[in-house]
C-alpha cells in the first residue's frame, strides 16, 4: 500500500465530510451518538472478542503490563464508553451559537458564530476507549475526525469503527465523518501531521515522548500538553488544616495524573511549624520527599533535591519541596520551573491570593483548592479531549468548545463603507 | 556579530520583560502610550531626518515606487502615529478581566482570567508606522514585543525605538518590553521564528510571499492571512439597488486591500436582468470583467475566465464573475475557491441568509453589507494587528483580544477532589 496516497484519500474524504458535519443539526448529531452507544452495548461480545485478539498479540510481543492494562476492555469499560457517548449527546450543542451582536456607528450589526474547526487528527496509544471518546466529541462539535490509535489495538478499533459508522448512517450523517487509520505503518502518522490542506488541528494523547515528537514534526497546529509539574504553595497566611487537606489530595489521590502536585513550596515563617506535619502526612502515604537544605533540616526523612528535581514531573510517589521567603519567591520559582499546567496557593490573605492568580503564568491557577480539580469534568465541560498548556487557542482542560472556533457575522441592510 | 547569540539575548530579555508587563497596571500602560505619543510629536524633525536617510539609501538601491511610498513618513503620518497611540490608550484594558465564575457541585467556583500571550514577534516590511502601531498594541495587551521591520527603514525604526523606550521608562516599565531587531541580517528572522522558548507567537505583516515563507519555516504559532479572495453572491432574491451599491463599494472603493471583493457570483434567475447593469457599473470604474460563458453571453465587455481566475486575489482592477444555479452552488463554489477571508450574500430571503451565514466557512460572513467592512476598526476593536484566516485562536480581524489568552481560575475554601 502507498501510505501517502492512502492518507491523502482519507484526508480528502474527511474534508468533504467536515463540510457536511458543520451544518448537521443538533438532533442528527445526538441521534448518531445515541445510536453508537446502543450498538456498542449490543455488540459487546464482538468487541471483547476483537480485544482478545489484540491482547494475545500484545502479550506475544511482550507489551509491558501497564500498556496491556490500558489496552484491555471489559464489560464495565464497554458500558462506560456507551454512557460517555450518551453524556456527550446530552451536552448543549456549541455549534451555530451566536453571540455579542452589536450595532456599529456605520449601521452594520456585528457578532460572532461558533463553528467547528473542520478536521481533527487524533493520535493516541492503544486505548480503545479513546477511540469512542474522541469520535463522540468530534461528532458533537461538528468536526470530522481522523483517528490513529496505537497499532496494538487495531482489531478492537476496527470493530468500534464499524459501530461508529453504523450510528452515523442511522442519523443520515456521512460515515467518513469518523475515519480510523487502519494501517499500522508509522509513516501514516508522519503524513497525518503534515497534510495541511486536509487537517486543521492535531490532538496527540499519550506519553511525553509521543507528544514531543508529534509537535516537533507537525506542520499543523497541535493542541497538547507535555508535562504536569504542578505546585502547591503554602503561604505565611495559610490555614494549616486546609494546607494539609489540599496537599494530601493534590499529591496522594492519584500519583500518575497530570494534575497531581509534584512540588511543594512553603513560606519560611511557617515552615518550622507546618512542614514536619505535612511531611509526616506525605510519608504516611509512602511519598518520598526531596527537599532544599532547610527542608532537610526540618524533615528528617527528606533527602536533598537537585535543581533537576524542581523541573521534574515524577508521576510517582516522590515530591520535591522548597522553603521560600514568601509570595514573591514562590511566584518566581513557579514561573521558572512549572510546566504551566496547574498551581495552587493556600492562604487566607486576600491581597496575596489576588497576586498569585494574576502573576502565576499557568493554564489553571487556584486558591485553597486541590490541583486535582484541573479536569474537564470537574470544570463542568461534561467531556475532555485533553489539556493544553499552550497559550494560543484552548488553554487548560479542552472540552467541546476547544474543538470550535468563532467567525464574525455582519448583518446589514445594504450598508457600504464610507 | 553572532546573529544567533544576538537574537537569543533579545529573547531572554523579552521573556523577562513579559513577566513584568503581564502584571503592569492599566494606568502604567496608558501613561507609557501617551508618553510615546508625546515624544513622537516632539521629535518629529528627528524622525523626518532619520526617514530621509532611509529614503536616500532606498532610492540609491532602486527600491520600487510603491515600497518607497510606504517607507515615507510625513508630518501628517507622524501625527497619525501619535493619535493611534492615544487611541489605544483609551481602549479598555483586556488584561486581568475575569468572567464566567460559576459554582460547581464540588463546591469550587471556576471562571477565567484574560492574560497576555507573552512575547510577540512581529515581522513586517519597511513601514515605520507599523513599528509604532505594533508596539502600542503589545504594550496595551501586556505583552513584550520583538519587532523586525524591513531593513530599508532601519534609521527611522531606531529613532522610533528610542522614543518608545523613553515612554516605557516614563511609566516605570522595562524598556526591553519593546525591542527592535537592529541588524539587517536576514538570519535574524530565521532565529526569531524558531526560538520557541522565548517567543509565543509570530505575526507576519506584508506580502503573500513573506507570510508564506515565514509560516512554512516557523516553529512557533503564526497569526496570519495569506489571501483575501472575497466574494459577493447576488441571490435570486436580491434587491437590485443593494446589490449595485454593495458590489460597487466592495470592489471599487479600494483595489489593493485584502477585504476587497475579487469575485462576483450571481443567481441564474436574475443574471439577465441584473448582470449587465452591474457590469456597466464595474466598467465605469475601469474594472475588467473575466467571466464564465453565461457571463460573457450577457456582458459584451467580459472576457472568458479560467479556473485559475476563480482562485485569484487580483488586488487590481479585475473581477471574476460566474453565473450559478442558486444558493447551493454559490456556497459550494465559495468554500472551494475562497481564501476564507470575507464573503457576502445580497438577498431579501430570511432562510437563505441563515444558510449562507452557517454554511460559508470564512472568517467573516455578511448579509447585505460590503466586504470592505471586514476590518478591526469597523468591527469596533479600536485597533488591528492583522487579519487571521486560520481557525485556531483568533479568526478574522485581530485586535487587542487576539493578543491575549484565557487561563482558568479556581476559587476554593479548602476544597479537595472526591
Amino acid at each position: 500500500m502507498n501510505i501517502q496516497q492512502y492518507m491523502q484519500n482519507i484526508g480528502v474524504e474527511a474534508r468533504k465530510a467536515s463540510r457536511f458535519m458543520a451544518s448537521a443539526d443538533t438532533n442528527q448529531k445526538n441521534i448518531a451518538l445515541n445510536a453508537i452507544a446502543a450498538a456498542i452495548l449490543r455488540e459487546k461480545d464482538t468487541l471483547l472478542a476483537a480485544n482478545k485478539l489484540d491482547l494475545e498479540a500484545a502479550k506475544a510481543n511482550g507489551l509491558e503490563p501497564a500498556m496491556l492494562d490500558r489496552l484491555t476492555i471489559t464489560e464495565k469499560s464497554i458500558a462506560n464508553m456507551a454512557e460517555g457517548l450518551n453524556q456527550i449527546a446530552s451536552l448543549t450543542d456549541p455549534i451555530g451559537e451566536m453571540s455579542n451582536f452589536k450595532y456599529r456607528p456605520s449601521g452594520i450589526q456585528i457578532g460572532q458564530m461558533r463553528v467547528p474547526l473542520g478536521v481533527i487528527g487524533i493520535i493516541y496509544e492503544a486505548r480503545p476507549n479513546v477511540t469512542v471518546d474522541a469520535a463522540g466529541l468530534c461528532i458533537k462539535s461538528g468536526n470530522a475526525a481522523i483517528l490513529r490509535g496505537g497499532s496494538e489495538a487495531i482489531h478492537c478499533n476496527q470493530a468500534l469503527a464499524k459501530l461508529v459508522h453504523e450510528g452515523l448512517a442511522a442519523a443520515d450523517l456521512p460515515t467518513t465523518a469518523v475515519q480510523i487509520v487502519e494501517t499500522t505503518d508509522r509513516a501514516a502518522v508522519g503524513e497525518l501531521i503534515t497534510m495541511k490542506q486536509y487537517v486543521d488541528v492535531i490532538v496527540p494523547r499519550g506519553g511525553k515522548g509521543l507528544i514531543e515528537r508529534i509537535s516537533n514534526d507537525a506542520r499543523i497546529p497541535v493542541i497538547k500538553h507535555l508535562d504536569g509539574n504542578c505546585h502547591v504553595y503554602v503561604d505565611d497566611d495559610a490555614d494549616f488544616d486546609k494546607a494539609l487537606r489540599i496537599l494530601e489530595n493534590s499529591k496522594t489521590q492519584r500519583l500518575g495524573t497530570c494534575n497531581t502536585t509534584e512540588s511543594l513550596l512553603i513560606a519560611r515563617s511557617v515552615a518550622a511549624s507546618m512542614l514536619p506535619k505535612l511531611a509526616a502526612m506525605l510519608t504516611s502515604h509512602g511519598i518520598e520527599i526531596r527537599g532544599c537544605a532547610e527542608t532537610c533540616a526540618l524533615v528528617s526523612q527528606a533527602t536533598p533535591a537537585t535543581e533537576e528535581d524542581y523541573y521534574t514531573e515524577y508521576l510517582a510517589a516522590i515530591i520535591s519541596c522548597k522553603v521560600v521567603s514568601g509570595l514573591d519567591e514562590a511566584i518566581a520559582h513557579i514561573n521558572e520551573h512549572s510546566s504551566q499546567h496547574t498551581e495552587a496557593i493556600v492562604t487566607e490573605n486576600y491581597t496575596k491570593s489576588r497576586r498569585f492568580l494574576r502573576e502565576v503564568d499557568s493554564s489553571s491557577v487556584m486558591v485553597n483548592a486541590s490541583t486535582r480539580f484541573a479536569d474537564g469534568f470537574e470544570y463542568g465541560f461534561g467531556a475532555e479531549i485533553g489539556i493544553s498548556t499552550d497559550k494560543l487557542h484552548a488553554r487548560g482542560p479542552v472540552g467541546l468548545e476547544g474543538l470550535t472556533s468563532l467567525k464574525y457575522v455582519v448583518l446589514g441592510d445594504g450598508h457600504v463603507r464610507a
